[in-house]
């Protein structure tokens, strides 16, 4: 005999068990459906990538994550670290894909990270992009709407989006720091201010402008600047979407057609100019999706007009989100918006020891139901006691057990037991697929 | 600007682009539901497996197309092979899963082979299995006829199960050899002559003959009794199911029931004494799937009922199959069983730039038919002419486009054309669902 293998899952991995596998099939089919009724369609791509088509995309830090190894032809490879790099790879390989291209994928992605409460290294991820559109505005609405629809269709019912805009950043940035220091803002800086004013909710004007003093002043940039800076952002603070119109024209078009004409609650729609999202490649307008009853957000997205182009040479105009698929089911489990049954069996047709009798009539049973589109177990172990088929039918969750026991032979019947009042009834076999249908 | 990126997927590797994702989905779609119409459920596993789970149970050959490598943190991880290896892997992880245990997986599976016609790197499998059952022959019989149910609800008409039994084949090889050899036939012998049998279809009793003689004469078989192998094989090609009572009583009640209990027409199902698999895991019955249309098989499966052991220590019944996707996929095309149309779209709403006026009625309209349930696409370039608006539709294959210009503003209507007909009509707004509900 062999030594015996610890049957173990790698940190970070996860198995789903019935249940559990069911519930995101629950989840999956919403999104999928509600993609699709907003005119998407789906692809795939491979879970593995030449390296070069990942690395430099989402930044440094991200780079550290990418599980990267090299195959049996000495390739470098990686696993899909998230679904907007391997669109923007499709969509310059397949020139001849029409645009404007609406596209969904569902699809796991694999990052190192160090997991946590609600983090793993594989996680299913849901995406909605549109590749090609020549204007905003339209385009942003759109996604904004698919956003929400898919909250609304799970049944959340305070589904908020905060949204903001990477060029209103870069402008109130470059404008708070005035003519002196403007040329100091490389991309890179850039992206270090948004990432600090992105926690301004959590560590307070305080500790934004220490963190900003503190990563700014040494560069050249004067501490009365960073103090300007956080109260123009600090000013921006609007009302309705309407005060948006004189500060940023594209985000405005955007908001206003996704309320007035998409039919998302103006409620539902929130302007932060903190807002900074943490990967590198956005452009315009970014956004996250957020729920008054859970605590991270549920995805999120934005605008990359520069991304395809590192693939193509030419800028190509993009915008999609994806959904947090774990933190998303997480919340509908709070929220009791999953359905509670454990299983989609209806029924469990239990055997009995007996081969020339009553034996191969619960097989004819099984085959009658099936053949009427009842989700039928049928109990495998002949030698198991009546009860403990019962028992296992109830731990299962399955909703109805039928047995045929000899008085049933006799007389073509079935007794029917629903386990969840624990009543049953004896009827004829021929009628049990209607009976089970109106049940 | 930094150097462009090659767009490359890796060799062996796939995109799927909407048209032919749609068409996995649809075959997805039906093999999940019948797993489900036959009491089985799902359950998913990570992508990555630690490397000793997966080493030694496919064979030797298949040990070296894993893709394993070393994971951040210095494990020994590999990508995931098939889905019966992570089964015994969860059935010994997690003891309380209620026994019998059905369940299926569909998720990809990665394979270091060299690529070739109809076989890809990564690809797609459907799995069956039913773990901890008691009395094989009815275990064995819903799995044959689930299998078979699958191609039939997919529309295959001359869809056939090939079946053998490896307690069969190797009672034969014992038997053949005599007293004087049979204590030579260890494990690896009896799969290494398995393997040679499988091919009599392919190279004819010569070439088998030919090869077991290479093979074994060396080792110490004699020569006469490798023919009378292939004499003993060939003399068990039986007329029905019947003839195997005397030869394999627990293939016969298998077969047996499946034919006679649960429907499935006895022309389907095939006994090949050959019939050996590639997989070392096997102990019983064995099985593939063909179809007189196609060349190759469109899966397979059998009893592994020691597999599992390897993580437990104590041995667990098992049997299923995988279903092969990407053949079933080609052959379904090649018979054409697949949905003609190349989209889930139904209709395209056209916008013209002319914000005030009908520019916000289409994403009103587009808003109406969604909140109607229609799959509803609308197009996002508002610069295009109409007539490359309605060349994208038609690209797409959406089947209705719907228009509001000046006329139709004034009146509230909206023209509805049809792009397989090529006739259009005119009417009110507020019918276009019920319309499109209709057509």
């Amino acid at each position: 005999m062999t030594k015996l293998i610890k049957p173990q899952t790698l940190k970070g991995f996860r198995d789903f068990l019935p249940e559990a596998a069911m519930k995101r099939q629950y989840v999956i089919d919403i999104i999928r459906k509600t993609f699709e009724l907003y005119g998407f369609e789906p692809i795939e791509t491979p879970a593995l990538e030449y390296a070069e088509t990942l690395l430099g995309k989402y930044g440094e830090e991200a780079d550290k994550f990418l599980y990267l190894f090299k195959d049996r032809g000495d390739r470098n490879v990686g696993l899909r670290y998230d679904q907007t790099v391997p669109l923007a790879r499709v969509v310059a390989q397949y020139p001849d894909i029409p645009k404007p291209f609406k596209r969904y994928q569902i699809q796991p992605v694999w990052r190192a990270e160090n997991p946590q409460r609600g983090r793993f290294r594989e996680f299913l991820q849901c995406d909605a992009d549109i590749v090609g559109d020549n204007f905003a505005p339209i385009a942003n609405a759109e996604i904004l709407s698919l956003f929400w629809a898919i909250f609304k269709k799970l049944g959340f019912k305070s589904f908020k989006i905060i949204v903001n805009s990477r060029t209103l950043l870069y402008y109130v940035i470059k404008e708070s720091f005035g003519q002196d220091t403007k040329q100091l803002i490389t991309d890179h800086i850039f992206l270090a201010i948004t990432r600090v004013i992105d926690k301004l909710s959590k560590i307070g004007e305080e500790g934004v402008l220490k963190e900003l003093s503190s990563k700014l002043v040494s560069k050249g940039f004067p501490k009365i600047n960073i103090e300007r800076l956080i109260d123009s952002i600090n000013s921006m603070k609007v009302k309705t979407y309407k005060d948006l119109e004189p500060i940023d024209k594209n985000l405005y078009y955007s908001l206003q057609m996704t309320i007035e004409n998409f039919n998302v609650p103006e409620e539902a729609i929130k302007f932060d100019p903190t807002l900074a999202r943490g990967l590198d490649y956005y452009t315009g307008i970014i956004f996250e999706g957020i729920d008054a009853s859970y605590q991270s957000s549920l995805g999120g997205g934005g605008r990359y007009d520069k991304l395809i182009g590192q693939f193509t040479g030419s800028s190509v105009n993009a915008i999609g989100f994806a959904i947090g698929f774990d933190r998303t089911l997480e919340a509908s489990t709070k929220l009791n918006l999953l359905p509670t049954a454990a299983t989609v069996t209806k029924i469990l047709i239990t055997i009995v020891e007996n081969w020339e009798n009553t034996f191969p009539l619960a097989l004819n049973l099984a085959t009658k139901l099936r053949n009427s589109s009842i989700n039928t177990e049928l109990y495998l172990n002949p030698q198991e006691k009546l009860d403990k088929q019962l028992k296992y039918a109830d731990k299962k969750g399955i909703p109805y057990v039928a047995i045929i026991g000899p008085n049933e032979v006799k007389n073509n019947t079935v007794t029917l037991k629903n386990l969840t009042t624990g009543t049953q009834q004896n009827i004829p076999q021929k009628d049990l697929p209607n009976v089970l249908k109106q049940a």
